[in-house]
């Protein structure tokens, strides 16, 4: 069993943008969270108000105060692999300050943000359910927070979920539904020289790429955010030699669809969108459907409201999607530009982590 | 050195179906060829009607009867690799006898047909310059006809020549030229849930494929024989993974044109077929001259006439190109169906050998 001495003291009661640097720099790549999970986990325990929950490297950490409602806040401590980044650097750039380094957008300013919320709002107006979890970079089958849902999934109970993934301390809601398919194409192989004894794949896949290349996403309006979708090839891989006439093409399109449309929904349309392409096959390789966000509910509108920002769409996909597949409305809310997630040069503003740690803060005492 | 004792003999005397056997059970995989250039080297030396000179692992035996013309007849010794088919078996098919097993059809039948001839017909009606040469199925820098035409372009002085390739023992004319340009398209990286934060590459190239599958060859008429010309894609490739929108997408294109076609002919050609998608580059990477098939000439009509066979144009790119691009016209002519050349049941008829041998001997006897 390891000893106390190797489990890295966190202070969770320290300054948030300190907070962050220290779990930042406990460095937690997929499959390698234990040393940051012991840490929360032995942090958490000294609060009398929390009750600590372990699930694998997952940690579930919550009051029971006998409130009138639940809510739950999330974030993964997982990141993806280093670059180079790591330990974390506080960098003065022209109009603000950042902390740069693996994890500060995704999604560690978040977990900090939890952390300290988590120690100090002992008294929050609903009790809360606050989950630090694991394998949120990796396939979706290790994903901590499913595995939590599928061994306690009375722990994820809750009227409405915040995500703490970097929105740039916007709140986003719901995200789009997201599906891979891999299309087709088979020819007859020949020499290059006599390539009318063959039959091209590639030439086959031409039309495929038109209906693509001439494709008009929709926006779709859903509970009063609009969502924009998409579809676009990301993969094409087609020949094997440049003297042989090519007898397979491999197009991989992804479809990105508005959370009003179920899996099936989506599939119908890609079907129909690609019903003309003679000698294509289909094939769904991954389906997740989008999560509504929400924000007709009542504690959607509160949490809105308490952080006073304006919800946007969230267009990529994220966990918030799981919590809206158990009926709970939730939304995306941290500090980090999105965009800068998995970016060798991705950096948070220290202003956006003061201003998520002071949005939850009201929130979690007006209610 | 070597002594002689590790050169296989060979009897070029020998019924040529067994000569066939016995070089194509010397393995001479291109780079490999020493064993069996040493042991041609040595079986001709044999014969005071040859002047033997080596360049390399290529083998020139010529007479020097003071004939009024004389003519090349060649053929390379290298094969593709083996595919576990030596040593060749003799087998009965349905209707004829075949010799299954690496380097029958591509083409050690044509070489063994060329030896016994070199070594039998010792009063020929034209001098005659035996060609066996080394690399022909690698790069073409090291080609050792190319190489013989540098070193020595003295040894390759004829008024006609014939290569020894499959033509499943039909005289085939020139060959198509051929050429082979990278189109290239670029975008703009973009996580797959906001595609228009980037521009897709693939989608750019969408209109070139379009441009492919609808182009109509067109058959061009060279000296009384008519080429098919053709154009297809060979090699797509694109995108780096399933969430990121492609920033580059190339897309490669064999194009083979007629023989009467200059290369400058086939570049403006394929730039006017192209001429109308934006921002594609356009690289050729390789691109090779066909030969006319000279049937216009009188030494070609009297080795159809000589052959009694009917001419027919040959496709693939083969060395005749390299006497045509010399000024003397060259066609193929040798036993094994050229579909079979680098198959793994590559196998050629033993009629076909006999046959080709028969028509050789009765040119070099009557004119």
């Amino acid at each position: 069993m390891p000893t106390a001495a190797h489990i890295p003291a966190l202070n969770l009661e320290a300054d948030v943008v300190e907070l962050t640097r220290d779990i930042c720099d406990i460095e937690s790549v997929s499959g390698n969270e234990k040393q940051l999970a012991d840490a929360i986990e032995s942090a958490l325990k000294q609060y009398a108000h929390l009750e600590v929950i372990r699930d694998g490297d997952a940690i579930v950490a919550r009051t029971n105060l006998g409130r009138a409602s639940r809510v739950v806040i999330a974030g993964h401590i997982d990141t993806v692999p280093v670059a180079n980044n790591l330990p974390v650097q506080m960098l003065s750039m022209e109009r603000e300050q950042v902390l740069f380094g693996r994890g500060t957008v995704d999604m560690k300013a978040g977990v900090a943000v939890q952390l300290k919320l988590a120690a100090t709002v002992s008294e929050p107006v609903s009790d809360v359910t606050w989950i630090f979890y694991d394998h949120e970079e990796v396939e979706a089958t290790k994903n901590g927070l499913g595995r939590l849902a599928r061994n306690r999934p009375d722990l994820l109970e809750a009227s409405f979920a915040v995500l703490c993934e970097p929105t740039s301390a916007q709140v986003e809601g719901g995200c789009n539904g997201t599906m891979r398919v891999d299309l087709g194409f088979n020819g007859v192989k020949a020499h290059s020289a006599r390539p009318w004894m063959g039959k091209n794949a590639i030439h086959g896949a031409a039309a495929a790429l038109s209906v693509l290349a001439n494709y008009a996403p929709t926006e779709v309006d859903v509970d009063g955010l609009v969502y924009r979708e998409s579809l676009n090839v990301v993969l094409i891989n087609g020949g094997i030699a440049t003297n042989v006439i090519p007898d397979d093409c491999v197009v991989t399109v992804n479809y990105r669809f508005a959370p009003s449309k179920t899996a099936a929904d989506a599939e119908a349309h890609l079907r129909e969108v690609f019903s003309g392409i003679p000698d294509m096959t289909f094939n769904v390789v991954d389906l997740a459907e989008g999560a509504r966000p929400g924000l007709d509910r009542p504690e959607a509108q509160a949490f809105v409201a308490a952080t006073q920002t304006v919800a946007r769409p969230k267009y990529g996909w994220t966990d918030v999607a799981r919590f809206s597949a158990l009926g709970i409305p939730a939304v995306n809310f941290g500090p980090g530009d999105p965009s800068k997630a998995h970016a060798d040069d991705e950096a948070v503003p220290v202003g956006q982590i003061y201003a998520c740690e002071k949005a939850l803060r009201a929130w979690l005492s007006v209610g």
